[in-house]
């Protein structure tokens, strides 16, 4: 039977700030901070496992009740777990993190740091990985995408960054060469939606000219209309891997899956359990992005997995700018996830590599080399939290003046009429 | 990282057989005993964990094929055990334990008992139930369904045995009345497709004058025609919980459940992942009676019911003749899934109780009370391999002279022209 020392005694929410770059997508532009929440999970027996999720005021406020209202559930008892976030019955709207682009289950969303903080504490107690909790490794390294984004020189105000512009093909694949020079990628993903297809059609062809073995993969948050996806579709035949959320809505990916030779993928239009039946029903996408953050954590992400498994889906993995603890998480996700056959997109590579609140326990792992990241073996998710660092960031977070992600405002500070609905073209 | 103690030493499979009285069925009737395959996994820091299985001759050359490829694999590592289990590729048919009437995944059906011993030894290791690790107990008890059938008065050539004949509706009330009075089940299950639907339709209104408030279901195992499963249907609207399996094949079961007022359920039609996608595309089922002995395990019974949970399917279980090993798991493994809400299908009350091969860790728990059993929170299964009662049972399946299970040729012994092909009626 259970031991008191695996309960919940104590849950610690930080909210932190790093820098990020001025990355453009279909709603707006990446603001001069990143926001994320660190969550602590203290057990009885003092074993602490950490989470990270989204740092937005409104998420934090219902981090918060869910804190309070797991403090005494056993951590091995998951279901006790989304029961009790579930019992919270939050229907408030926003906070996302995700400037609106991702309208999951709320109680998905604040479900999953909680979890992934038990498993680790799981881990930790026995002495084993996270993935030997999701039924052990398939894999010793995940295959991670490079994620390109066009972008300005620098912040609005401040000096050009290390990156400098990319708002044509040619400073597309200038950054493509970077990144794949820098970390190893073996795939290649352009956010777009940000200018007119041609010219974002125009840059995929220049990556197929400089990387003709890469797939690729574009990704317009449903900037398009159904005919412009039709036909950007028909343009890029043998080209792309896959076509990400060209159009919004299941009934218009449906179309568009209809009338393009590539598969479409999705991680808008199905982001919660509720939309897999009617995306199957319409036959509207083919691979699913899987994200821990809003699937309600490792556990439910791997019936998600079983669950395209089963109907024939495809599966790969969405990211947001992220720290070191979900970095951490999700590959022990993809590595315990048999059928997680896609490179999975991160955010990192965006960060500052002095920007984050962990240390890697075993060196070599969780670093990235040849496009991937090597799956920790150490007890639970492999990372340690660094006090000072997170004492840094949260000061930053304080600093910062930014208590919620909203892209579409910060873009429109310098463009005041831009007008983000669907669709653009 | 795992020690060595955690790897897969050595693998046990013991093949019993215990009595079972002449239960009729739509392809025959049970012979006079039952037989189970029991398997042992020992891991390498000695801790035994247990699995139950069917025991056909097929079934066991296949058990000891896979327990040669699993030695030396970590009990936490379930992926890797269903990989080397898969991999061994037997598409030999037959020897499901179901007399024909089950057509499952052979991988999965071989891969169950190797699972749930392996989750056994995880929890022994651990000090904790196998509901832990399936996200923890959602209740302490576990509803199971009086589970009627229709039979001889004793095997042919044999004393009557102590239930005595069931071949009228005056009978299967008696029968009922009895196991409820002795269990205390709340729910009630005809087994048909034995005799003309008028007359189990009759039985199926006698129980009804007799139990008013026990949900009823009946299932004839398709020996109906479509036609005849619509009349049925009509007939019994308002009277059953759900109507199971009353038609062979996805496409027979649509077209029924567009007719008929009540859900239906299915053991036969969904028994393997690869039916999920048509039977929802098809929507020809609203209820599948899971098992973990051919979905898989505990673990692949989870994602099953993840599944179910996902496209509105309800979720019972699925019961064969089975021994104590089996009543564990299946009460673990319903008590860790919310979304099991129905009584579960069980065979116990046909077995004599002095036929087993475990002991109960816990008193109180495995047992029926009020038609239901309390679940076990003992380290593991919760049961202990009783070393004697093992040897007297393999003993009985050395001496019984049954290798297979076959209800259609042991009925044909006396009813030579006895020809089970669906549909019947």
């Amino acid at each position: 039977m259970p031991s008191d020392g695996d309960r919940v005694r104590e849950v610690r929410i930080t909210p932190v700030a790093f820098r990020d770059p001025p990355l453009l997508n279909a709603v707006g532009v990446h603001q001069p901070f990143a926001l994320r929440a660190i969550v602590e999970v203290v057990a009885d027996s003092g074993i602490t496992g950490l989470g990270e999720t989204y740092g937005d005021a409104t998420h934090l406020t219902r981090l918060r009740r869910a804190a309070d209202s797991i403090v005494g559930v056993d951590v091995w008892h998951t279901h006790e777990l989304a029961r009790r976030v579930g019992a919270l019955r939050d229907d408030s709207a926003g906070g996302d993190g995700t400037s609106g682009m991702v309208a999951a289950s709320t109680a998905d969303r604040v479900l999953s740091p909680f979890e992934v903080a038990c498993l680790d504490i799981q881990g930790r107690a026995l002495g084993r990985p996270v993935t030997d909790l999701l039924g052990g490794a398939v894999r010793d390294r995940v295959d991670y995408s490079a994620y390109l984004f066009y972008k300005w020189p620098g912040h609005p105000g401040s000096d050009h960054d290390r990156w400098g512009a990319a708002l044509d093909p040619d400073a597309i694949v200038a950054q493509a060469r970077w990144m794949v020079d820098e970390y190893g990628f073996t795939a290649i993903k352009l956010k777009a939606g940000v200018f007119p297809p041609e010219e974002e059609v125009a840059a995929i062809r220049a990556l197929r000219a400089e990387f003709p073995g890469h797939p690729l993969r574009i990704d317009p948050n449903a900037a398009w209309s159904v005919p412009t996806a039709v036909r950007v579709g028909a343009d890029l035949d043998g080209i792309l891997e896959y076509l990400e959320d060209p159009v919004a809505g299941i009934d218009g990916m449906a179309r568009v899956a209809r009338a393009v030779p590539m598969p479409l993928a999705t991680n808008m239009c199905v982001v919660a359990f509720d939309h897999l039946r009617p995306a199957v029903a319409a036959d509207a996408v083919r691979v699913v992005l899987s994200d821990h953050h809003f699937w309600g954590g490792l556990g439910r992400s791997r019936a998600l997995a079983s669950t395209c498994e089963t109907f024939g889906l495809g599966l790969s993995m969405h990211s947001n700018s992220h720290l070191g603890i979900s970095l951490a998480a999700m590959t022990h996700l993809a590595a315990a996830t048999p059928n997680l056959t896609y490179a999975c997109d991160t955010h990192w590579p965006w960060k500052d590599p002095a920007d984050d609140v962990v240390d890697i326990v075993q060196p070599g792992t969780l670093r990235f080399t040849g496009g991937a990241v090597t799956v920790p073996t150490a007890p639970g998710l492999g990372v340690d939290l660094d006090r000072d660092a997170l004492a840094r960031l949260h000061e930053q977070y304080l600093t910062c003046g930014i208590t919620a992600r909203d892209d579409t405002a910060y873009y429109r500070r310098h463009h005041p009429h831009f007008d983000p609905t669907p669709p653009r073209w």
